[in-house]
């Protein structure tokens, strides 16, 4: 699970207008939304409908705190209750209701996302996923998966582990994330290079609708190949809860790996990390799990904030954490060492180290999973999440190093390669207005004049829903607001995000 | 390239209603839609429109019946006109005057699909992507491929060879389609179980819409990772060119294998064809590349129709091609052998053979690829390509034998068990209405009652596009609609097809 240990607040009832700091809390400037004054406030009589439908014990109204803050307390919604249903039908029924009173609904997973998307912004409904954990159907011998979304990613993994099946997906939020969070955001983490994305691997979502009669749908199916219609389902991977809301998950699991090998390599350019990129995929091709990158000023940064050690002889000025995954120890471990040996020999790497057994291996991963966390003890940090072709994967350093010149604490870089997704933390002592200022939007500008992206896997919430606005063309964000009409014709699922309405 | 053994024709000026059968021409009954109404006819005025645009080189209006048959001469359509724009802008001021003008359009790839999707269903222009072939470039590091969608896809797949890459779609057809077809269909082939669908390896796509300004998107992105928005250029995968014209691809390639096996292996009962999977996704794992069924009835076809000997001593009910592609011969050869014997040793297998070159592979997967096409000489063909859960993978046809008693001269079913997709063909002497009565929609609520899909990867084109609407619920139906219409505003691109207007 990510550390939790940023809880800085912004109180929704101290609304600020755009881009004004709220510098007493060291925040990012954020600027809350007006509320929609179409939405309707909830009534006691609201309440009782939701009693009735759900039992008293699944409408919560007190202690509902953890609900309504985001993972990185950057916001606190106002929502004055959590429904906790156990069913589709009664997320249908939850849902005609609130279209037809125009009440305001976020749909919740496990509140681990890092854009504030699903929290509310002001008195939205939060509707929990939490307890929709019925249905759970592995069949052992096509590996295709049929369950609620309401279970832990986690829980998913062991349930199927004992089939020989694992999750093509791992985040660093696995035990606390649902399934159904990881489909509506579309999430990433460290093994994409080798199983794709949640679209590669989810094949079919039932999913309900904020219309009149909180229409059930099921779109796509259970099958690896279907050409029947458009692949809607499509539009609700990385929907952000915006379009509705996922309840069944039919997707293809992989075959648990038997055999997992962990190498830590020092490289002196960039250049040259490209070129081990590029040797790695032919030489460890089908086995390659992971491919990450860590630059010196991180791995400085780990040794100096969380007291971890390089365990390289020499300290190379960037390092790769190389992953395998296969079926056959013997076999790995050859493809390793000719790999490890080629590029040592041929000048690419100037050390490696190979984990000799799972403890080692730990201990390198420590060294990357370290990189977002112990920087914060330096202060106040700018993250950053962003995808970049290679050619241009790290230029922006050098570029934020010269726009902020000796301002920053520190500026690292570290990320998925092997995807291009680079995440650029800035670290300065507390909040800076001025720095901020120089920041932003030069640094999405400059991913976005590089044909990058400015939210690789995070998504964009409400945190980068204005210069998504600004980047994006008009006519891609009128397409999929009349998208978002189309499924949710009030515009009540989660509000003030990512599309417009 | 398939076989264009089949050269049967429907004349367009003989429309036929619902149903009823041109049987001299011994053709599945396919029903001619009505002309639109509200579509103008194109003019001499339009025609000096386009040569101004294109030249007149590239506005044919002579020799084009190549242009409206489809693969299968099933249809032949009517367009007065075949246009061939070089760039994305010509295509742009096309489909600009096109819309202002009402004029309907087929964009139109490789001309091989199986559904009637790309050819005129009355006078429609034809928009050929065949001369869009001038932007390619591979980025030899990330494996990330930017180019025009006019290429053909095996020469796409020669290109990136020198790089050491690999197009992850094959087809039978990869002669002679084109990659923005392959997309626009989501062209499946027997590597799917390795590398996935389009979904899996497109990023983005630039797209031109069918509107006032013929507006050019760029959809998605050349990024792995990129969760900004909806993912939009989804939609266009499989919109079988209904959506817009995909005009440029940008896609991960894969690294090309070093090593590939073949072996075919004989097994008595569907059950064990399953536990054989089952085991093979374990051993094999990492390398497998295809999965292959092809039922007794089917290898005794090839034999009597195309008199190609299976080299098993022993005939089994079932029999299963399992290729492996990896980075190490001696290591997928140890996998392969362990597998052999594992499934020999413990009585799932009866028999197998492994190739011991590519000569040998080749004659293993010339039984396959002639299931397809040896079971023409028997008359008429009546073709299935359903994706269907495994447990019900072998009932079809047992269902369909109990359902036509001895009236067909054989039924015989072969596929890509790995991915649950399975070809039921029926053979007749000659086309007969009463079996084809017998058959539909029989065997498609067959199919979709449990739980399959009437088209796996062919896609739904006009041949089956009034079984698909009966399946398929309205108001999904609904919303495919309403999405067409907000990228083909007039619906005038490939009009009677999948979706509905």
């Amino acid at each position: 699970m990510l550390s939790k240990a940023i809880s800085y607040v912004i109180n929704p009832h101290y609304r600020i207008s755009n881009f004004i700091i709220n510098s007493f809390r060291q925040l990012t400037s954020i600027s809350l939304p007006e509320r929609r004054q179409d939405f309707e406030k909830l009534t006691s009589d609201d309440i009782r409908v939701f009693q009735d439908l759900l039992g008293n014990g699944n409408v919560r109204t007190k202690e509902i705190d953890d609900f309504n803050f985001d993972f990185m307390h950057w916001y606190k919604g106002n929502s004055p209750c959590v429904l906790f249903p156990e069913n589709t039908q009664q997320i249908s029924s939850i849902l005609s209701h609130c279209y037809k009173r125009r009440l305001a609904v976020v749909p919740q997973s496990g509140n681990t996302g890092l854009v504030g998307g699903s929290i509310p912004m002001h008195d939205e409904l939060i509707l929990s996923l939490k307890k929709l954990t019925k249905n759970f159907e592995l069949d052992s011998t096509s590996g295709i998966l049929e369950c609620d979304s309401g279970f832990i990613l986690e829980e998913v993994d062991n349930r199927i582990a004992k089939d020989g099946y694992m999750v093509p997906v791992d985040l660093g939020a696995k035990g606390s994330c649902l399934l159904g969070g990881v489909v509506a955001t579309n999430a990433g983490g460290i093994r994409l290079i080798r199983y794709g994305s949640m679209h590669s691997n989810v094949m079919g979502l039932e999913v309900v609708l904020a219309n009149e009669q909180g229409q059930i749908l099921r779109l796509g199916s259970n099958l690896r190949k279907d050409n029947t219609d458009l692949h809607l389902h499509k539009l609700f991977i990385g929907s952000e809860g915006q379009l509705g809301v996922i309840t069944k998950v039919f997707m293809q699991v992989v075959p648990r790996p038997l055999s997992v090998q962990s190498a830590l390599i020092g490289v002196n350019s960039f250049e040259k990390c490209q070129e081990v990129l590029k040797i790695g995929k032919q030489m460890l091709n089908e086995i390659i799990s992971s491919f990450e990158f860590i630059d010196g000023e991180a791995m400085k940064m780990v040794k100096e904030n969380a007291d971890l050690d390089c365990p390289l002889n020499i300290f190379s000025n960037f390092f790769l954490l190389i992953e395998t995954s296969g079926s056959n120890e013997e076999h790995d471990s050859s493809k390793m060492d000719k790999f490890l040996t080629k590029i040592l020999e041929d000048g690419f790497a100037e050390d490696g180290v190979l984990a000799k057994n799972a403890a080692e291996a730990d201990q390198l991963w420590k060294l990357r999973e370290n990189c977002p966390l112990a920087i914060r003890k330096d202060g106040y940090v700018f993250k950053h999440d962003f995808s970049l072709p290679l050619k241009y994967f790290y230029e922006l350093p050098e570029a934020v190093r010269k726009r902020l010149d000796v301002k920053a604490k520190r500026i690292i870089s570290f990320g998925h390669i092997g995807d291009g997704n680079v995440h650029i933390n800035v670290s300065i002592p507390k909040f800076d207005q001025k720095i901020y200022d120089l920041l932003y939007p030069f640094v999405y500008e400059w991913v976005y004049s590089k044909g990058g992206s400015i939210s690789a896997e995070h998504g964009i919430g409400h945190v980068k829903r204005n210069f998504h606005h600004n980047l994006i063309n008009p006519k891609i964000r009128e397409i999929s607001s009349s998208i978002k009409k189309l499924f949710d014709p009030r515009g009540i699922l989660s509000p003030y995000k990512m599309i417009d309405f």
